[in-house]
């Protein structure tokens, strides 16, 4: 391993997306050698195909060197041909070992990151496998850790309390217990994983200018605030509950390290206005550093070379930054 | 009336708040006289003692000049002394009073628009009137007009279907009827008070995502779409449900005159973000163009002599610059 770049580990994902593609164009582009991917070479080297000067695949075990110029791959066989643009749920065992492949090499420290390709929900569930995404299947192999979803982009990071829920089930979702982790377990990354010794945090009302002392609900006196106040009792440098119009004009923002946002909605489009191409999504809580692209499978242009490697190389720069910035020894079990 | 440049009519709004003071830094910063003020002479003469060279209070009525250098006014007189800072509603008939003289001069087409100053809802509630905000003001006074609320930056207009709810209470209040007057007054206002022959609007989904194809709730197909596809059958340029996080992207946004937003903290982040100090409120709907200041009436500060005049600004050059290009006869009845 090398000792001034840490190693990454990529899962491509879904193997008739645009996964393979994307990995292999970001890896071209890469001066160093710090990439490991988990896949089948076959499919890599196929993907490699659509690229002017591919990356060379040469398979790889733990404490090998990564030869320049290729991409290093801890072999994973295909259960049956992938065929771009269509989803097989005979796949799916393929994509679940490579992901349990690279958790295993991130806790057993060969790995100090993980980035995920995308996947297809569908196509994995059609399988007959429970999995309702990647960050659950994250959260279960490292012990039903808590975990919060992260989006960040130059300038601004954002965590959710709530993730993808119907809007009307947003308000009954928000609780004491659910705000004061997520705010807990975002201090906690920003220290631990993105080198921010003293993170400054705004959390958002729930409802419009943060309920107006009760005039616009009352959860953000009885749910949010009480969270922040706990927060804040122990040291921690949280201010809210914060109207949402006003946490991201410029001179807010620059007096934060990171917004705790209540729902999608709120939190999100201001960081894809800001980051449009640039963000990347952050899983916070798991005992390793974990990234991926923002975009899904692309089955409408997968085989034709016209992928766009731009968020997968966001999310290997992020994990990379992240992995140098970590105070704590990562993973290990 | 001056051939160029319309006539705008303003209410400083509580005469306990700052808004004389802002409203005469706004007029001594501008070349042209072209703004009357309704207000109380006394109380514009004392406001100005904060500047270091204020314009001069005129009396004025229908059909005179407006002098450069100074500020018309038509006099209304305070039914108390207003003491800065301390917000009085035995003055709350006097607010009311200067608003409905100011409608009548827009409704007279003496003037071409209306730019309200800061009122404070609590106090004039306190006085026994009904009044739940000048938007609800206004519409009455214009025989119960359908209104938008819209709030535009350089480069944004957001209007919004539901305003000031508890977000547990947005999703009911969310209904075809509702959507697709708010799309169709938005689409008229840009045509006759924007100039914009033919907008083009981006209409966002209630839930994230959009709903995505109804796993994430079925507001977006049973509501929001049917309201989208009656305008569309019209020859409206509306599309959407799109996910509130895509809307706002670089690219969707060069594409699109104004974004149709279900609730306030889903569309207004952004334009806050954008319109930091530029942003102003414009009420759609209306037989008359109307503009507001896009802060409160900040007692704390009142009397001091440092409130900024920035958003008074953009509320006034927001409401000629429509006054400009509005296609259509205003108002008149």
């Amino acid at each position: 391993m090398s000792p001034t770049r840490p190693l990454t580990v990529v899962t491509p994902g879904d193997p008739a997306g645009i996964g393979a593609e994307i990995l292999l164009k970001a890896v071209a582009a890469r001066a160093s050698a710090n990439i490991v991917a988990v896949a089948d070479p076959k499919l890599l080297e196929d993907a490699g195909q659509l690229l002017k000067s591919p990356p060379g695949v040469r398979k790889w075990q733990p404490g090998q060197e990564i030869i320049p110029g290729t991409i290093a791959c801890v072999p994973v066989p295909l259960r049956v041909r992938a065929v771009p643009g269509r989803g097989d749920p005979k796949n799916a065992p393929y994509v679940l070992e490579t992901l349990q492949r690279a958790v295993d090499l991130v806790l057993d420290r060969h790995a100090r990151a993980l980035v995920t390709g995308p996947v297809n929900k569908a196509v994995i569930s059609a399988s007959g496998a429970h999995f309702s995404g990647h960050t659950e299947f994250l959260s279960m192999v490292a012990g039903n850790a808590p975990v919060v979803m992260m989006l960040a982009a130059p300038g601004l990071r954002v965590s959710l309390v709530t993730t993808h829920l119907p809007l009307r089930a947003v308000a009954d979702a928000i609780d004491v217990q659910r705000v004061e982790e997520t705010i807990r377990i975002t201090h906690r990354a920003l220290v631990e994983q993105f080198g921010i010794s003293q993170p400054r945090l705004q959390v958002l009302g729930l409802n419009p200018h943060a309920g107006e002392s009760g005039h616009l609900g009352s959860e953000d006196q009885q749910r949010v605030q009480p969270a922040i106040d706990a927060c804040r009792s122990d040291g921690l440098l949280v201010v809210g509950p914060v109207p949402a119009d006003t946490a991201f004009t410029p001179p807010r923002m620059a007096q934060c390290d990171a917004v705790v946002a209540m729902y999608h909605d709120q939190g999100l489009p201001v960081l894809k206005h800001m980051g449009f191409g640039k963000s990347v999504n952050i899983t916070l809580g798991l005992p390793f550093i974990r990234t991926s692209v923002d975009h899904g499978t692309a089955f409408d242009i997968a085989g034709s070379g016209s992928a766009d490697c731009g968020s997968m190389q966001v999310a290997l720069d992020t994990a990379e930054h992240m992995a140098q910035c970590a105070r704590l020894p990562l993973a290990g079990r």
